[in-house]
């Protein structure tokens, strides 16, 4: 990397005023060009990033993989155009590049994403950035030991979002020294005002209560962010800087200006403002290096020795015994629980490897974030709760994908067939929500060992992976020995030819089809039976050759509204791969559940074993 | 209403007391008869509702519409047993009624829910009856200027959702001395003690912080109850009773024992717990009344007078413009936004209703809460905000539609046609997440007319709609004077006879596929193209008579992941009405977009006029 030779002789305030200077210069100049983009609120943080790049982050740019370096993340993702100056700055990005900001194929988009190798995780969703990071630091203190700190921008605005407070009151709970919020309070949000303006003294009473060291400082005053800097940096405490700073400081007619925030100046604005910033030739800046260091090397992972199942069990059961076989097998798998463990069963990981499960408390959007912090340092995140849960955490799951994060998902009581809790605690848009985010694998188990094989396997998978489990006890239907790739189905009844309608299944319906299978048999009608347990990727061919085969008739049973589920799933497989003459029948949820039992709420939505073979044999009529 | 005769001797504590031992009493028995449920958590509170209950709240259980009446929301819906135990002592459902307790078919569900005429919304999800309760705290101060007052009970555990804050903090920022938070602070979470446990002073800093005010209290003395719920109905602040309580209070073997949260007492324990507490037969207490009071008449609804567009607008343009036209025409119709309403146009509400428009700042759960809690006091909500942040909120939209709520949703800056901002910026689930909420209405219009048309039907829907809008100006396609019912659709080009495919679009993607019309009629080949603009529920017979009418040759095309879309939403419309030998081509957003222009990401997805044409002359190989 080429480095600037800094004079000796220049103070080290001298130096940050010439970096400030430059990445307000350089912001602005990349907004400019792009035509879009936040320079406001890029200058208002440019004296605090300034100080840190160059006197406080521990970076190696050449090596953004490093475990030991430092991990700056901006959730205030906006301020995008600082970020890519400052990557200007420490030399990782030519000139060139900068300008390419918010162009097409550029790497430089509109809010970070970690397409660029010194971006941890994409922001531009608000109040994600800091609960993200103080997943990495727990993982940093807890599990790596490692010497690294997390710095985190965070906008005034963003902290409305709750999501800020959780992260806050997990790291104060944890007691993670090895991390600082760097709160940029520029007092004006994207159409006014924020709700505290400068009230710095409220933020840091919020901040304190929640069991963080708060600081309050001139965001613009050099000496006093280096201080508080290396104060943070050193405290045996979580740290906030609250800093007071000025929208568009350091350009008069954008300072502390409504109407400014996301606009980027014209051509003639931009001259003006570079002028009263006194720009110069953008040049890079020493960043200070992370120590050597190396973790401390993890015994080699071995398979998972699987429990294997021949009495029925919950699939939420068999869950948690394969993520503790998971423990015993691999060092890096991590588990998280938003205080159901006992419900989920994410608590028997805590028989192989209690330091690696993590309580999150009920607060699904950090279980989510802290998830997706600790597979930036490497880990293999395993995270659960109710499914219906989940719904909170949906805003971090899609920004996970766009992290191209790599976590997996537990929703445990799924659909009408948990019984008395009501709807509350019924997932039943899961599948459709889990469905709609890029690149995920969905997975809807209805067995002991299918379970076992499908969590074993989800700890390779890539991107945003998802299981959903059963709360009560179901048949064991395979064996330990079967193999379940992703994609694939089984057929569990039928398939020599003779069946004449497919009833497509899975998780808790594939019992109820086999009991359809069974009566109807009585009656002589055959059908063919298919789980379909892989909702995402789906094997749509396997299932399009079985309802060829048996005439076009076909019945999707799923405990979900009729909306984005495994109905919709089948369907347009069938459809998108040709398959004529497809007669259907999609039982679903069509109505407000209620209380009963299991198998009264079965019957109830219409998705019961009488239910299943009454739509064959209406497809047969 | 049945009430008994309190001797007039007994002090007020006494009748507190016994009041407190039938509450316990009632929800052990209910909870025992049912087999399931949380009586320990509705220990905890029996003190703190006996005293409410029988002294402060002000409520008439005959005429739960009364708009004077008080607010009871168990943000702890878990107490369901406390619920229902209470309402038998009000008299207001009888003891067989009670044991009727989550067995299918009863009113007394696993958690509440609003079937129930003394239940504002449903509860059980936690962490979200705190924020709607401030929204109706909110609606009575600054709209109803009501006397009501709004009490909520909050758990310990359900601190940890960040949406506790984003709630507090809304109440302390607009003052609302009308809520008050009754904290349960009994310990023990679900599985295991919670992060404070009995730091009752951590609380109330945090609480006092986002200011409130904040009286901690022991839980169980009722004479401390009784001073602090009169000191919170008097207050100029919010205020927060922060009650130290024990968990299973008024049984031995349950006081504070770990392992006991959602276990009902078999019939041998139940009898010893009765035992102890001292069972009476459940009688009725009388509840303080309201006071006589009206909401100031209101000016009679007119027709809202639409803007009429013939120059191209953006979609969320003429959001605005409607919603301004809505607040000038009904006096019940409130706008809420997240801090994005110059983007959005909420803010053109402003024009009309300047005092119905409600800053929610960069929060979507309290927004959405807020919303529900408006509309539980009789107001028509619309809440806005970018339609991928809608994602954020998603647990409460979800409870909503259990809530029964009528609540209006527009989410802005829809698809990668929003260009240069990037993927965290664009929705592309949101149709997806949208159809999987029960009984929910989406609309996706195209155009400033169909636009000021379909929000001003949402103002009458039932139920969740929602909205999606574009960043873009598009064209104007239609008259004023178009009318486009609810499940309806639009044939926007062909339908002569002579055309061979039928391309299905909505938004954004019905303009490019104009524009492939337009190029493909240049080769001959004539195409119909539908306006789907009602993605739920779809006109699916209209959709089917088209594609049977072009040869079963359909193209559908959507700015939207494959899943759960406007795709899915076709083809199983036109599976499930029988239409044979469908010859698909879907268009989605299949990869992760970037930054660049609107047009540079249509075409990078395939989703633009050239991608559109390329599909029908695929189709028609």
């Amino acid at each position: 990397m080429t480095v600037a030779t800094v004079s000796e002789a220049a103070t080290r305030l001298d130096l940050y005023r010439s970096l400030a200077r430059q990445l307000r210069a350089d912001s602005i100049r990349c907004s400019t060009a792009a035509g879009s983009g936040h320079p406001t609120s890029s200058l208002s943080a440019a004296d605090l990033i300034a100080v840190l790049l160059a006197g406080h982050l521990r970076y190696d740019f050449d090596r953004p993989d490093t475990l030991a370096n430092d991990h700056l993340i901006f959730s205030k993702g906006h301020a995008s155009p600082l970020v890519y100056a400052m990557f200007r700055a420490a030399g990782a990005i030519d000139d060139a590049e900068l300008l390419t900001f918010r162009k097409f194929g550029s790497r430089l988009e509109g809010h970070p994403t970690p397409i660029l190798p010194w971006v941890d995780v994409a922001t531009g969703s608000l109040g994600q950035g800091l609960p993200i990071g103080v997943g990495i630091a727990l993982a940093g203190k807890r599990l790596l030991k490692a010497p690294f700190h997390v710095w985190i921008l965070v906008g005034d605005s963003e902290s409305a979002e709750g999501s800020i407070w959780e992260g806050f009151d997990l790291a104060g709970h944890e007691g993670l020294e090895n991390v600082t919020a760097i709160l940029d309070i520029n007092r004006l949000g994207q159409r006014g005002p924020t709700e505290l303006e400068w009230n710095t003294d409220a933020y840091a009473a919020r901040i304190r209560s929640f069991g963080w060291d708060a600081i309050v400082i001139d965001g613009h005053d050099l000496s006093q962010i280096d201080s508080a800097l290396g104060r943070a940096r050193s405290s045996s405490r979580p740290t906030a800087i609250v800093a007071r700073t000025v929208k568009g400081k350091g350009v008069s007619f954008l300072e502390d200006k409504p109407g400014w925030h996301g606009k980027a100046l014209d051509a003639e604005q931009a001259k003006q403002a570079l002028a009263e910033i006194g720009d110069e030739p953008s040049r890079a800046f020493e960043v200070p290096s992370p120590p050597a260091w190396r973790p401390a090397p993890r015994p080699a992972a071995k398979a998972p020795d699987l429990k294997r199942y021949t009495d029925p069990v919950a699939t939420r059961k068999a869950y948690g015994d394969a993520i503790a076989a998971l423990g015993a097998a691999r060092p890096d798998v991590v588990v998280l629980d938003a205080e159901v463990s006992n419900s989920t069963h994410a608590e028997d990981f805590k028989k192989t490897a209690p330091d690696r499960f993590f309580e999150m408390y009920i607060a699904e959007q950090r279980m989510v974030a802290v998830a997706v912090g600790m597979q930036v340092v490497g880990f293999v995140p395993f995270a659960s709760t109710f499914a219906a849960f989940l719904t909170r955490a949906y805003d971090f799951i899609r920004m996970a994908a766009i992290s191209r994060a790599d976590i997996r998902l537990s929703g445990s009581h799924a659909g009408v067939s948990i019984g008395e809790d009501g709807p509350s605690q019924m997932a039943l848009e899961d599948l459709a929500m889990m469905r709609a985010v890029h690149g995920s694998t969905v997975l809807y188990p209805c067995d002991g060992n299918q379970t076992a094989k499908l969590v074993a396997a989800m700890a390779d998978l890539r991107g945003i992976s998802y299981i959903r489990t059963t709360r009560a006890n179901t048949p064991v239907l395979y064996r330990p020995e079967d193999e379940f790739p992703i994609g694939g189905s089984r057929v569990v009844r039928g398939g020599d030819g003779d069946d004449r309608v497919t009833v497509v299944a899975a998780g808790i319906t594939v019992h109820e089809s086999l009991k359809a299978a069974d009566d109807l048999a009585k009656t002589g009608v055959k059908i063919r039976v298919i789980d379909a347990y892989s909702v995402k990727p789906l094997d749509a061919k396997g299932i399009a050759k079985a309802v060829r085969e048996t005439g076009g008739r076909v019945v999707v049973v799923e405990d979900h509204w009729p909306e984005g589920g495994l109905g919709d799933a089948v369907v347009s497989g069938l459809v998108s791969l040709g398959v004529k003459d497809v007669a259907l029948r999609h039982l679903a949820v069509r109505d407000m559940p209620t209380s009963g039992k299991p198998a009264e709420l079965l019957e109830a939505a219409g998705l019961a074993a009488r239910d299943i073979a009454a739509a064959v044999r209406a497809l047969l009529a």
